[in-house]
C-alpha cells in the first residue's frame, strides 16, 4: 500500500496496446498481493471493532470555518471542512461510508463547476444564492435557494455553487465519499474540462491531491 | 424513469460553461422529482419483500453458452451470459449487489481490452490462457491462468483475455456490478482508446447499449 | 416480488431443525426465481436511466411538519418525514443509497428507545435537548445538543431523542437506509426489549409495517 | 479503534432502559472521536492507493485446503480459507467489498446451520450433496447440487450444508462479507438459536471470535 504507486492514467488507444501486447511481463505463479487465509486467520482480521457514537459542537466546526474564512478560496477547491469520527479508520467519514462536509461561502464567490460520482446533498443551514447543475448530461439548471432548501446533485452530475446577498452561506453536505474512495470507484473531474485529469483514487488534480499544482498536472 | 433522458455527456470546457451561465433556466420551487413522504407512507415503500433462494442446475448455464457458442465474437462484446435472481428486481443480480457471470471464449480468440469501474474476479473453470492487466495506471502484466487459478481485477484497471490451447475456456466472473448501476456510478469504457464513450447509467457503445452501433456512438 | 412472503422469523433450535430436516421438500433442478441472460438481454436491464437533480424548498418540508405536528406521537413511531427522489425508483432515497429524514420533536417529548443497522446523523436545526445512545453494546451517555450540532449513531446502537426547553426539536436526519433496504441487510428493533420483532427486510413491529400494531405482533 | 470495547451486548428490556436514564454520564462538549479536518487534510487522507491485481495459482489454496483437510471440522466453524488481496488493507477482501472463500467438506460431514446478513453465493467445484435453506423466514428445502451448480443463498437466511457421495466437496463461496464487515453492519447467528450470540461488529460466538469458546459465550 505505498503511496509512490502510480494513479490510474490515460485511456490509450488500441494501436499503443498492440504495440505493448508482445513486450508484457509474464506472470504464472500466485503474485506478491495474492495471499490465502484459513477460517480461523481470517475471522481475526475482518472483525471491526464497533465505533463510537461522535458529537461535534458547533462552536467546534464554526472556529475551523472561522479560520478558512481568513483564505482564499483557491482556484479548484473549497472552503470547506468535514466532521470525521476518528473510529472509522482508513475510511475516514462521519460514519464508515458517509462524509459530512461543512462549506462556507462568501458573497459574490463562485465555488467553479466540476463533477464526481460521489453523490452530495446540500443543505442551506445560512445565507443565499443558487447551484447551477447540469442535468442527465444535458440542459443546465440553476436552483435558488435559501436557509432551509435542501438539492440533491446526482452522481456525475456538474455542479456550481454561488453564494449571493450581503451575508456568508453556510451548506451542510452530504456525500457516500468514504464508500466510493475505500471501494476505489470514485471519479473525479475538476477543473471542469479537463476530463483526463480524472482523480480516481490517487488524484492527479491541483485541489484533489491538494500537493499538486496546476503545471505538475499539465506537465 | 423514462428512458428517453439522455446519459451523461462528454466533458465541456470552463468557456462553454461560461456561455452557457446567463441563459440557463431558473428553478425557485421545489421541482418535480422532489417528493415528501410522511414516515408512515415511506415505511410501506421502503419496505422490501425478501429474495428467495436462487438454485441454478448448470445444464441451463450450458444451454444457454452452447448457444451463445454458435455466434461470432462481437467486436466489443463478450460471449457471456448472466445467472439472476427474478426476487433483485430492479438490481438485476445474484443477490442484490453482486452478478455472476459465465464467460465461454473459444481457443484463439481475444475478449477486447476494456475497462469499468466494477471490480471484477475471475475464476478459471476450464481452458487455459492468459488475461492482460495494467497495473495502477502504468505497466502491463499478462497473467496466464488455467483450471482452478483465480485473478480480481481492480476497479478501472484495463484487462482483456485469450483463450489458448485446444479446448473452450468457461470463466466463472463475479463483479459488484449491480450495486454499482443502481447507484449510478458506474463507468465503462469500451473499446479502449474511446474515453469519452462512456457507458455511465445509460451507456452510449455499441457494447453496454447493445442497441447501438459503433457509427451510432461516433455520430 | 409479491407482498405475502413471510418475513424472516425468529430463530429456532437445533433441536427444532433436527426435526425439520428430514421432512423438507427436496428442488433438484433450477428454480423458479433462477433465470439466465444473454449478454444482450442483461445490458438492457441493468443500465438505469440517471437521475435528476432533486430540489426541496424549505416550506413544502414545514407544511408536512406542521400537519405531523397536530398528531400525537405514536408509541414506537417517529413524527418525521422524508424528502425522496422519485427518480430513484425502488430505492426511495434523497439519493439512491441515501435517505434524509426530518424529525419533530414537541418540548418534553421522548422518541423512545430504538435500534437498527443502518447509520444515523442528527443534525439540529432548531431546538435543544439530549440523545441517550449505548456505546458499543455497553455504558449509555447523553449526548446534550443545541441548534448546530451534529450527533452521529453508529449502527445497531440503542438511542432515544429528548426535546427539552420551550421550542420544538427540528432534527436534519442521514441514514444509509435505502441501501441496507434494498440490499436486504436492514435490521430494526422497536420498541426496545423484543429482539425478536425484528424487521428484517419486511417488518414485523407496529412501526416499521405501519400496517400493523403491537398485538398483530404478539399474536 | 482499541480492541478492548465491548461487542454490541444483548437486547435490554424498556424497564431496564428506564432504571438507566436517569443516571447516565452527560456529554456536553465535542467528544474524544468527534474531528474536524479542513479540505487539504482530509483529501490527503481519504485517498486511497490503488490495489494492484491479485492472482492465485489453484495450486496455492489447494495447499492450504489439504492442511484443513486433515483437521476435524469444529463444532460450529467451517473447513474454508480465503483469497485476499493484501491491497484492501482493513478489507481483508479479494476486492475491497468481496469476499471469496473456499469451503472443503468431506463426505457425510455437516457444515452446520447457521445464518448472516452478507449474501453468500455457492458455485460446486467438485463433489456433490445439498444445502437446507429456511425461505424467508418460513419453509425450508433442500438444494440438490453437484459439479457446476451455483446456488445463491440470501441475506439472514438460515443455511447448513451436507456433503454426500464418495469424494470431497469443493465450493466456491462468495459474500459481500467486506463490505458489511467495515460498514459495522453484519449480523452473524451460529449455532443456530443463540439468538444473542450474535457476532456483529466484534462476535462472541466461538466460531466467529475464533478466540472464544462456547464456555466463555454462555458464561
Amino acid at each position: 500500500m505505498t503511496e509512490s504507486r502510480p494513479a490510474h492514467g490515460k485511456a490509450i488507444s488500441i494501436e499503443e496496446y498492440r504495440e505493448l501486447l508482445p513486450n508484457m511481463r509474464s506472470v504464472t505463479e500466485s503474485n506478491e498481493v495474492a495471499s490465502v487465509l484459513t477460517a480461523d486467520d481470517y475471522f481475526k482480521v475482518v472483525n471491526k471493532p464497533d465505533t463510537r457514537p461522535a458529537f461535534w459542537k458547533f462552536a467546534d466546526v464554526r472556529a475551523t470555518l472561522d479560520r478558512l474564512a481568513e483564505e482564499p478560496l483557491r482556484e479548484a477547491e473549497r472552503r470547506f471542512c468535514t466532521t470525521v469520527n476518528a473510529d472509522t479508520g482508513e475510511l475516514v467519514g462521519a460514519t464508515p461510508f458517509i462524509f459530512i462536509g461543512w462549506q462556507l461561502i462568501h458573497p459574490g464567490e463562485e465555488v467553479p463547476p466540476h463533477r464526481h460520482n460521489s453523490v452530495a446533498i446540500y443543505h442551506i443551514l445560512e445565507g443565499s444564492g443558487y447551484t447551477a447543475v447540469q442535468e442527465a448530461g444535458s440542459t443546465w439548471t440553476k436552483y435558488h435557494w435559501e436557509k432551509g432548501d435542501t438539492l440533491a446533485c446526482p452522481a456525475w452530475a456538474y455542479h456550481a455553487h454561488y453564494a449571493e446577498g450581503d451575508a456568508d452561506t453556510l451548506m451542510y453536505v452530504v456525500q457516500d465519499m468514504p464508500m466510493m474512495a475505500v471501494s476505489r470507484t470514485l471519479f473525479w473531474e475538476e477543473p471542469l474540462g479537463q476530463e483526463n485529469i480524472r482523480h480516481m483514487v490517487t488524484g492527479t488534480s491541483p485541489s484533489w491531491s491538494v500537493t499538486r499544482t496546476k503545471d505538475d498536472v499539465d506537465a
